[in-house]
């Protein structure tokens, strides 16, 4: 498709506001060396920007933005709204957010406003406004920013002028009492509202259980929503206002792959192009990265998405912060490319002196110097993507495998009080995505909601955990699969329905029929303990959970092992549904497990697969011409080899030539092929 | 002794106002297949009673009531009153307890009143008035049931009007400052009290370290002395207002074990009937059950009591819930019944589709059918029940042991800062209960203050713990071994007085001159470390502490080994005192030293006793005609061998005939057998 | 030196205002069987002493004094501020302390008050003057003691009081909002400040991370200093107030060795005579108990100190508190003695028989008698103390080498956000200072501020994790190495300046001149792994972080091994600087490692240097007429042996003769030998 850039951003965030108006020019020649040729700033000035509530002063900015200017840089340009000014907060106590143990926060941190504060609103909209106003039009700007990592600072937001709004917007989605009552199930407990007045946000000191779950679990449910509209709806609001002086140019905001308190499907929909934050930690799996580059690039409906930040070396706010190896975070920029990404941007280009995040990595590192490994690596890879960049943008990813991720499954997944307290939901997702990654198949990653004549175009389509059913998807699914299409769900799927409430009938509720089996209880397992599944001919283990269940029309493909009562009752079942094929997979299945069940799918399928050394990943992008660029990243620090002989045909773009039949690939290495 | 009922209740809780009307009839024409004749209802339908505070609404519940009276159901028959309806935290706010961090709730969960809120008491008095005047002499109705589990809400209320209740309280028992500061020894760190004004509750903002301990101990007994009052006020109001309408039923309300907050002794004077909970998680041993069971009937004077509420299925408010093997539920029925149960009923019977219970088990299953193992197996439990469960009712336990069981030891030893945060109270009870339980031996638990001549109808008095040793416990004590009795207690035992002071002198205090050692030190082990002792010829281990002591008449029955300094000395003492022995266990010995030292006590006692295998119980009821009812049920998942050949002249009343020389004993099997 | 007190004070803590009054003259007469000639008396009397605003009852008070005096006791008089009394946070409330989460206190616990109120400041200097007054020249009142503890009441307060002070403290450091955001690089996330006003203190619901941690960590740190000035400052007062009644009397409070949250070097300026209290857990090693008494030493700017508290036996306070073994406590006691102590005083007495610390040992233990075995070992160490402890007082340590300790680093360090969490600042401390006290190397510890002059006595100064170099520290350091002088520092040293902010360049800030190394990056290692360091010819470890650094002049002692990319890159360096050496220690080496790398040292110095098993002590203390003592103490509860030929000419003072070829030492065994 066509590029929303006309050139390969390369860049990040860049302070210079920390700093003395003397340094800021020797920064830019730093970075020119390296290559960079974009600035995202202005993401922290609220308060320069506007030292009191009627006072405004851009003078800062207009120098920054000149110097920029001067340079040809690219500028992403940020409306600075994603923490509160000390001031506001004085004057405005209530303009911040409050805790779900009832504590309104004072002055501190960032990304803490109340969603439906009017004041935070009114006063962010206003400068976003005033930003768009003036620097609309300015040379090289790429895109309008908006806030920052929204929902990043600690949770949502439980004040009573949220709880306000949220009567009102379950007056609006439910009309009556009776309605509200009935989707809640609330006689449970007594909880029945009598007035609107008497709903309270899930607060701890209420009906919350901790944060994550609540007695009811509707009220929960529908605060999450709500919060996440709330939120929505400032970026919306801002978004509007720098529209109204910029007609074109892309607006954005940072996304955080899989963050769990925004619906991030409604976000993208609001968004001219996706940007995330790619942050793995030291035990991050390759395939857990490529699972959140392939869901924000779903998010954004397949198209090529910004990758706005990632760090040049360690982060600083794990625990224990490994510094990035050699090529690392080289291999990590490709490996987003490979998955869509259309830029490649770092926080940040200088590394600040003060404040939490001074141990954090940056191009410029605290020696200030081009000598360090950091800056050299980076202006190696921005050669490269100068070089290589411009030719790829606009590709896109094809996929015959989706994936369904859904938020609300995963607040109510993680909502459950029992059967067990072991499920994070993302991981669950995780463990059927990596089988499929370990074959280097492509797979988008889409909501659940996604209408039929979608689901068509894919040959499988898996959902892991999907606990919540909502009105429409277990037909759709069932459509799906008459017409030939595969379907792969399991343990935890179809048992509530939009309201969290269970579907009445026996688990997996509207995926019963389709998938032929009724499982009947659920058991869990201590933690550490695994269940034996013979799975084919192999054994493979379950944790977590297993389902007991009876076939109703589906087959076997694995079995309990094991010493319990229900050892030898089906465990991994198919179904074969019209023309097409629905599998259920009882209990999380190990790696192994869920590598032979996935291969056989594949396998059956006749879909192209290559497995690789796990660490060691293969995706393509596809241009219009036909044309596609293959990406063989070794994302290990151990040494690898791959035998791709198909790529023998290929053209080298990065890396030299090899013989692929038998390719050895150092630590982090990556070679790009262009194809066809 | 005459039963209470004159049919074995077989039922359990059912919430039918979570469902359509049109659903009830199915319910009940199902439960009515598996041999169910009892509902416990209204448990928790406050708001639907009464909507607002002069309104109130009886229209369903009259409809449910008539459906079961239609069917001759048994009814218990709840006053609603467990969860504080929305509107009433609403426009009272002050009637939901303040937790120990001060921060008052709002609306949401259950068992959340303030117990001294006055708004409380009179509409929950109202209220149950109200339901006892409608509903008194319905056809069927068996036994009120008042609130439901007090107290477990999650902790006592640490409000304002508790906290001037308190002081009230406090003047009352005291009378002068001089008194509470001498009681408190208030001097220490000068807590000294110079005004009623000055005290607090001991909240972990003030004087409470978390909330199990305090800086002053006496504080936080005598609050948890005056919580407990309190709740069992709200209790007695209710109960009175019902007695006031129905002169006879017998009233109760549902106790939970070993629930530390309450004092239980005190609770089951002002009952008809015990009823009780029972949730063991998928650790606990059989023994701890039984040990629950013995405590819950000693809390009712020995008296048959009420098994209220136990899962068909799994639990759901655990972290990991295991769902119950084949059996399992049986198996746990049938003990329940063999420790006194007269009554086998469930939570719940139909599995709510909402709220945060809604994976805890259920008779009737989300899949809402017949077909379900748990229904099959209720309705099997429910038939056998039927047939076996009247002829056993009233009958009685007959123990010749007691062990001790002391809610202010509970408090006081959990309460202790030093020497060791290892101890849990009703762990230590069980480590001697156990021994007891695995030779079958009938034990009756009862509370430290028993009298005199009450003790002497044991053969053996065991007093784990017990740490506070209230007035004339000690001379009680002395008198009941001169007298002829054996006496065992230990380490902890004898260190406080009534108000949580040392008693000076030397450990044990009171309990020093029966058992004749004096307990210099207690050391303190690591945790997961052990101490040998060697007992008789065989090397044991004892944990958490050691008490180093010294003989003043006793005679060392083992002596520490290992190579500390006190290597040598005495662990395990016998004192022949008068016609009796005082038995003292310095150090919290593993099964096999409780094993040995307990078999040869009871040996020497020439009970009659049986080795039976881990988890496998024998246990008798006796009727008043000189027959008896023996139990042996395996509470395990494996196949157990038990010889009982004294059983073979009984009937079988519960399983096959067998050779009792040998008899073996399936997974959660369970045989009856009718005796003399 | 001259000694501060005219006789070896052995003695501690005693209350009898928790005591009838008929039982103290027995306790002084079971005290002086026990050799015991000091009490310090009226810790926390305040509400028995001041029972409301305006009244002042001085009669217990004087019957205990008159009590001492007619035994001719030594007397330390306390002056009873340490705990609030109960109708002083009644009728003031603001008087007591604010956590971190916002919530003001209710009375109880104790080191409670807000060190900024005004109300605490008027009344515990008007109860410090007129306790003063009363009892200035009373016969044996050996010293003043002034509150008790400070700051060990569980952190900071954070009261709007406290907030109120700190502005104007802010206002009178920086002058200027621009100077106060540039030192607190305010533009990082928007925290610019525009009116002093909008500064609050780094509470966990503002700014803070926890309470250890803050977004701007300037605000903490600054915070910090404000709070031990406040601390400070509620002592001086006291002091003063004292002083005006007494013109003579040494003036104290105790300290706690590494307690973070003063800086006791600023203390150490305001007190006549440091005093401590020493209390290891199970598992302190030796010599962190001895770097504890050299730091204390230290504050007191090198003289003979006060061990104000210990336990005779068991703690209470710890989780699991063994009993102190046979011999344990005067072991402890002379290692106290050995490092500079010239008093061994105990809390307590006699032991509580109520309040928190009723299972903390005493002299006089629970059974009240002289039998114990802590009694029995408690006078006969007052036996030799009368004995030989006079003989010692104010001798010296004579140390030539400095361990910097630096509380300002404490806090930063501990502060910082990344790159690990894994650092507690006094354990790196205590990894270097360990490797002296193996060899038996006198320390002293000295604030890092110290002055050249000072520093040029020393052979070696170490400096760990010196994170914060203030102003002046890089040029004495380079000044005092380029005089001949060893220096020793290593990761995570000379990173910030005064302001908490990263010093621009390149690690370690000043000190990279003289170390002649540039530490690039700063990697992190997960918990539990540790890296090889080829130091010499050994392999040992690093563990935490590993320096990747670059040479500039050193020269490679050791280099890392592994397999990880910086294999082979230097891990630990000399450089030759001047007349002196630089050490750089790149990643915490384990004891091994660290014991090589000052062996090596210690050789090439000259230094006289034993080594002995761990936990076996060789000290000296030096007399003005050119004698020393040596003690030799096994710190163990194992036999072990010693080879010190060179006493071989001494005295023995405490144990009998030996050959000190091979002289076997029993456990917790002490020998004093006078040499010279």
């Amino acid at each position: 498709m066509q590029p929303l850039f006309d050139s390969f951003l390369f860049g990040g965030d860049w302070n210079p506001e920390q700093w003395p108006e003397e340094t800021w020019e020797r920064d830019i020649e730093m970075l020119e060396h390296a290559h960079i040729n974009e600035a995202t700033i202005n993401v922290f000035s609220w308060t320069l920007l506007q030292p009191d509530e009627g006072e405004y002063d851009f003078a800062t900015l207009d120098r920054i933005v000149a110097l920029l200017v001067r340079h040809k840089f690219n500028i992403v340009l940020a409306t600075s709204t994603a923490a509160l000014p000390a001031w506001l907060v004085r004057t405005h106590p209530e303009v911040i957010r409050t805790e779900s143990n009832g504590r309104r926060h004072v002055f501190g941190g960032r990304h803490n406003f109340c969603p439906n504060s009017a004041v935070f609103r009114a006063l962010s909209g206003e400068l976003a406004s005033r930003v768009a106003e003036r620097y609309a039009g300015t040379p090289g700007l790429k895109a309008w920013h908006i806030g920052n990592e929204y929902g990043g600072g600690g949770g949502m937001c439980y004040c009573e002028t949220c709880a306000e709004a949220f009567r009102e917007w379950l007056r609006g989605k439910y009309g009556t009492l009776e309605a509200l009552n009935r989707a809640w199930c609330a006689n449970f407990w007594s909880h029945t509202i009598v007035d609107w007045a008497d709903v309270v946000p899930p607060v701890e000191y209420g009906d919350g259980i901790g944060t994550e779950k609540s007695v009811v679990s509707g009220l929960l449910m529908d605060y999450r929503r709500f919060q996440n509209e709330s939120q929505l709806a400032c970026y919306v609001n801002e978004r509007d206002a720098v529209r109204r002086h910029d007609a074109a140019t892309p607006i954005t905001t940072n996304l955080m792959g899989t963050f769990k308190d925004l619906d991030y499907f409604a976000w993208g929909r609001e968004m001219d192009v996706v940007s995330w934050d790619n942050y793995p930690g030291m035990d991050t799996p390759a395939s857990y990265t490529a699972m959140c580059h392939d869901l924000m690039r779903g998010v954004g409906g397949g198209k090529p998405f910004m990758l706005m930040e990632q760090t040049p070396n360690q982060q600083n706010w794990f625990p224990f912060c490994k510094v990035k190896r050699p090529g690392e975070v080289r291999a990590l920029s490709w490996q987003a490319v490979a998955h869509g990404a259309d830029t490649v941007q770092f926080f940040q280009m200088r590394q600040s002196i003060g404040g939490c995040e001074r141990f954090h990595g940056a191009v410029i590192a605290h020696d200030g110097t081009e000598d360090s490994r950091v800056y050299r690596e980076t202006a190696a890879l921005g050669a490269e993507l100068a070089r290589v960049g411009v030719s790829l943008m606009g590709a896109e990813v094809h996929a015959r495998v989706a994936v369904i991720f859904d938020w609300e499954s995963y607040w109510s997944l993680e909502g459950c009080v029992g059967p067990t307290a072991g499920f994070q939901y993302p991981q669950e997702v995780h463990r059927f995505y990596r089988a499929l990654h370990r074959r280097n198949i492509p797979v988008d990653i889409i909501p659940s909601t996604t209408a039929l004549a979608e689901l068509k175009r894919y040959s499988m389509v898996v959902a892991p955990v999907l606990i919540m059913a909502k009105p429409g998807v277990g037909e759709a699914i069932e459509e799906y699969v008459r017409g030939g299409g595969r379907f792969v769900t399991g343990y935890m799927s179809g048992i509530h329905d939009e309201h969290d409430l269970v579907v009445p009938g026996g688990y997996p509720g509207p995926f019963r029929t389709v998938c032929g089996v009724w499982a009947e209880e659920i058991d869990a397992l201590a933690p550490g303990d695994a269940i034996e599944v013979r799975l084919e001919d192999a054994t493979v283990h379950g944790e977590i959970v297993a389902s007991i269940m009876h076939l109703e029309g589906a087959r076997a493909l694995g079995v309990y092992g094991g010493g319990d009562f229900y050892a030898g009752t089906p465990a991994v079942t198919v179904n074969e549904f019209g023309q097409g094929r629905a599998y259920y997979v009882g209990t999380p299945l190990d790696q192994a497990g869920m590598d032979l069940l996935f291969g056989g799918i594949v396998d059956e399928l006749g879909m192209e697969s290559y497995v690789t050394p796990d660490g060691v990943e293969v995706s393509l992008r596809h241009c219009d011409d036909g044309r596609a660029f293959v990406f063989v990243i070794n994302l290990t620090g151990l040494a690898q080899t791959v035998a791709l002989p198909r790529l023998a045909t290929g053209r080298a773009v990065l890396g030299e030539a090899c013989d692929w039949e038998s390719c050895d690939l150092g630590p982090y290495e990556v070679r790009v092929v262009a194809v066809g």
